[in-house]
């Protein structure tokens, strides 16, 4: 039995429909039902439900975007730096093997040479380096607590998006926003993503960070293309000039802009198709 | 009627103390008797005994010393960074004023000229800065979160100590090391700490960040000196050869070892005694 914790989320939502195809027996917990964030709430929880492996889907992200953790700063780092410590402290003393899903957006930018990020790589998009959202930040923290917890697998998201119309959705933020900005990106098809995630467990691959998302990083312009070549959108997309004007008219909170590199996963045997080959499936059968 | 959390924490008593002594009503709360981190418990708290001044005096020190932090970091993030967020929340929506027990350790060195940090300067010895503690760092970020929280005192403390002998006494553990490390520090009397901060209260003096230290700051070998002269120890003190030798040797978390401008405080007519002056006086009434 697979315990998934913040299972009513975003990506919670998509390992229940992962799970649920794959008939794998799971209990959905969210927090507004029973507060896993108390060490001792979630211990009877893991003693009564005796799981095998856990997932941790919970997280906190602004709505309704990354601004919005700027205004409840406490519940962001409670949800994203606090409660992965709580899981790892509490399913390291029940022996209970886990995942975390993380965030890629604790990186910005690329190497010179367009290259992205490698898990070996330490954030460059965190309180340390004091450059970064507070959603940014309390994503690293949380690593960071996790790097004394070896037995997790840490699975780092990025920008999210299927064939769903949604407000979570990259795809649909990209034809509602206003104005959009130019940047390089690593992105996850969020199936693929639970997908990959689910693999390393059951292949068990060795526990570790692992950037899952799909290699060949895409470009704002790159993908509104494949929207308007798709027949998604006709309308005339706006791009700010940079992205200081972005910042000065749209943004409350820095964005992180990054290209990971998924090659560790790879290396495991676990295959994520081509950034905007994802997109094209995913616009291919686009469901508003 | 005056709500005080963490009332059995070495501040939190020292504040008992000081409200039985002032003949005022007050309410010490432990939390593990009451969840107060829980907003919604708060909340009922507050609501239930009506106070009309809050203390926060909770939060996270490592056990024996600020390295506990290092092996305890969710629950650091949770006492010293989430606490005062969940506390300013709860606080402002019940317009209950309130005052916040935070920590001069969130800066290191002092100015080239051996003046102190003021409240107007940003931590130096914090997440952003990355040279610090994790209990530094999360006090560092507690301040942060409050600074969306204009209506409220946040009191630094430094290196509490008074007459009465044990484990948090700054007298004491300078005793107890085996070697000790020369540095120029602020420290704060408790009971003058205490009870300047409740000065700032009871004077209605502005909201905002007060360096709560004694002024005129101390040496590691000034104080031995002077526990030396005032008899209370004969014991031959051992230093370290320098601040490289004590990370090496005996500690795992850097420490913060600096000193503080008090003068704001002071300008509101609150007067704390000389450094030494403070020292001289607990170890003349020095209570094993």
């Amino acid at each position: 039995m697979i315990l998934l914790l913040g299972g009513s989320g975003y990506v919670g939502e998509a390992f229940q429909k992962l799970l649920t195809k794959r008939g794998i027996v799971f209990a959905s917990i969210a927090r507004h039902d029973c507060d896993y964030s108390q060490p001792e709430t979630l211990r009877e929880l893991i003693r009564k439900t005796k799981p095998h492996f856990l997932i941790n889907s919970a997280g906190y992200t602004g709505k309704p975007n990354v601004d919005g953790c700027e205004l409840d700063k406490e519940n962001c780092l409670l949800g994203n730096s606090v409660l992965p410590g709580v899981v790892a402290r509490v399913c390291a003393e029940e022996k209970l093997l886990w995942g975390h899903v993380s965030s890629g957006c604790i990186y910005t930018g690329a190497h010179l040479d367009g290259s992205g990020f490698t898990e070996e790589e330490t954030p460059n998009f965190s309180f340390r380096t004091n450059n970064c959202s507070f959603y940014s930040g309390t994503k690293a923290l949380g690593e960071e607590i996790l790097l004394s917890y070896p037995e997790c697998y840490v699975w780092r998201l990025r920008m999210p998006f299927n064939e769903f119309d949604g407000p979570r959705n990259y795809i649909t933020k990209l034809m509602r926003y206003e104005k959009i900005v130019e940047f390089t990106n690593s992105l996850s098809h969020l199936d693929e993503f639970v997908s990959a995630c689910w693999e390393t467990w059951e292949r068990r691959v060795p526990f570790g960070i692992y950037n899952v998302v799909n290699p060949g990083p895409v470009t704002t312009k790159g993908v509104v293309e494949h929207i308007v070549k798709a027949g998604i959108s006709n309308k005339k997309f706006q791009f700010f000039k940079d992205e200081a004007e972005f910042m000065k008219v749209a943004a409350k909170a820095p964005r992180s802009n990054c290209v990971l590199d998924g090659s560790k996963l790879l290396r495991c045997g676990i295959k994520m198709s081509d950034g905007y080959e994802a997109v094209d499936r995913a616009l291919k059968i686009w469901v508003k």
